[in-house]
């Protein structure tokens, strides 16, 4: 599997660990790659915030995280849906996998996201671009009311307020064309 | 104020209790007829619910209400929005209000409702009935995580299984219409 | 009834025209005074939109208005809804009033709004300011497929690209804090 | 491919007919089978409905098919996402499939769905069963204007009130739990 410049190391688990036999939903790296480039893959994205005692978003989460050339670059907590795996349980593996076991997320009680962004590795089809694949996430905006202990590859999560999150320096900052997708997404919740 | 026979106890505060000077946010009981009569009046409701790990709901609150003549009623959390009051101060204000100060409520992060509910004094305009008044309502599915202790005008929080919310006989006895309001709501968290 | 010096033209009709007789959903200048006074007034807003045939949002539309001091200002559909109106009359009427009679609009299937905007007249309680009154808006993202002949006090609505619509120059355009409401109501369409 | 028998004929096309050398989002049986028995697959769902001058729906429409052993069943508009194709575009593909060219479907503005529906072959996991498959269905309700031709496979379209589409008799002619999920849907709509 050729992994593109711009992009993120996998946080997902099944294509960097040796696939355990017999679990239809660990694929090898021939079979990601052939999932990759005939179908469109679901994925998971959150934005982590903390908010006040009336739910009013105070704060902003985004992983920082060093590219494989050493760019720095900012990054939603994401990742791939497996076959027979729930929507919310994907979600809360992504949220753990990504911020730790003490980040205690509010898991949203509805399924509907706060935006569907779609992401294709040919550039102009949409505002998203992912090198690796034709991705389609249910973006969820999440509080989280513990403290947040990134994976290794994430070297920290940085919280700020909703009007740094939305400066312009900062939304340049996320890969694929997230800083839209962060816009469209605080936007819900009336940032 | 003649209050009519299918009415609820208010459950808002104001027009019950003497109006403190110089608060523009209180309404005597000619204000409160006059607004009621001339304008459509702002509420917010929440069905109180219980959720798993994952945010699927488990449970669903409703309070059980005795009617001046004497009927129970099933009712959701509920009140009027008051001057200079935000959406969300006046929703935390009614949930303290009819579950007591230790229900612990999840607050939403968005102000975006999961449904809007029209009523209206005179039937055939739409679903939703309140014979004392035109009355617009952001409803929300709210989690709450404490234990509830309804005021004295209700008589107990009712908790129940999403499937037993919406068997037939439970929405018929919401009164105003709510039984199909509560069966929109709750299609929004999945159930 | 005075107007603060940022407010624009009333929109909506009762307040400028004589109140008939017996109609108790027009309210005179003295009532309209205390209603703004007293009570959270409901209203409705709507950004029209162009849509290509996939229903992806190609242009948003803005009016463009002169304030009585004289500045140009951009502005939503906007307008009060009137006791006993139900919502979706409301909208149609500002849309009808706004744009005229060949807008054509698509009016929404859903109540749910693309967001709720809380106005007050005193700074600082939400990001939307209305020195007028407190009103609280439910605001609607609404394609139009005929022609926009806006009423005397606006100019013109001026079509854009939703790029140019969200340029910080356009949003500090529009009045009483919309430029944050766009840019939330178009990230709810993928803007 | 074995298709279990509860399942509906194919509507989407690719699986049914001669494989175009070089097109990667089309699947011959094999890669099909491969594909559903280890991702999640993305479909999307309508709902055809009609509505009234000002967007309140009216009547919903559902598919009578025939299933291959000759049971009659209620279906919605639906079908996979394919490779590289929008979101917006499967949508507008599957609905003149199933309804033909001159449906004229109000394509909705935002990709926000009324429901996002989980289908797994094995029972108990969700409300929602896929005999073929594990499918993730973001589920839309979309008004249309002309009129609906089916496809040979739908007998015809079915057009109601919200209230007999509501009936229980209706909703237990809905194949895979889609009854609750048309409860769902409709709700959001206001029905």
């Amino acid at each position: 599997m050729v992994i593109g410049t711009a992009d993120l190391p996998e946080s997902d688990g099944p294509e960097d660990r040796p696939t355990p036999a017999g679990n239809p939903a660990w694929l090898n790296d021939e079979e990601l790659h052939f999932v990759r480039s005939r179908v469109p893959v679901l994925y998971v994205e959150a934005v982590p915030v903390r908010v006040d005692g009336l739910g009013k978003v105070t704060d902003v989460g985004l992983l920082l995280r060093s590219t494989p050339e050493g760019h720095l670059t900012r990054a939603f907590v994401s990742g791939r849906v497996r076959f027979g795996e729930p929507v919310r349980e994907a979600l809360f593996r992504h949220l753990e996998n990504d911020l730790g076991p003490m980040a205690f997320p509010q898991m949203p009680s509805t399924l509907l996201p706060a935006q569907v962004a779609e992401y294709f590795p040919m550039p102009g089809i949409s505002q998203f671009v992912d090198e690796r694949q034709h991705a389609v996430s249910l973006v969820y905006v999440v509080p989280v009311t513990g403290s947040c202990n990134p994976r290794q590859d994430a070297l920290e999560v940085t919280w700020m307020s909703p009007e740094d999150a939305l400066a312009d320096d900062m939304l340049s900052q996320l890969s694929g064309g997230r800083g839209a997708l962060l816009r469209q997404v605080l936007g819900a919740v009336g940032c």
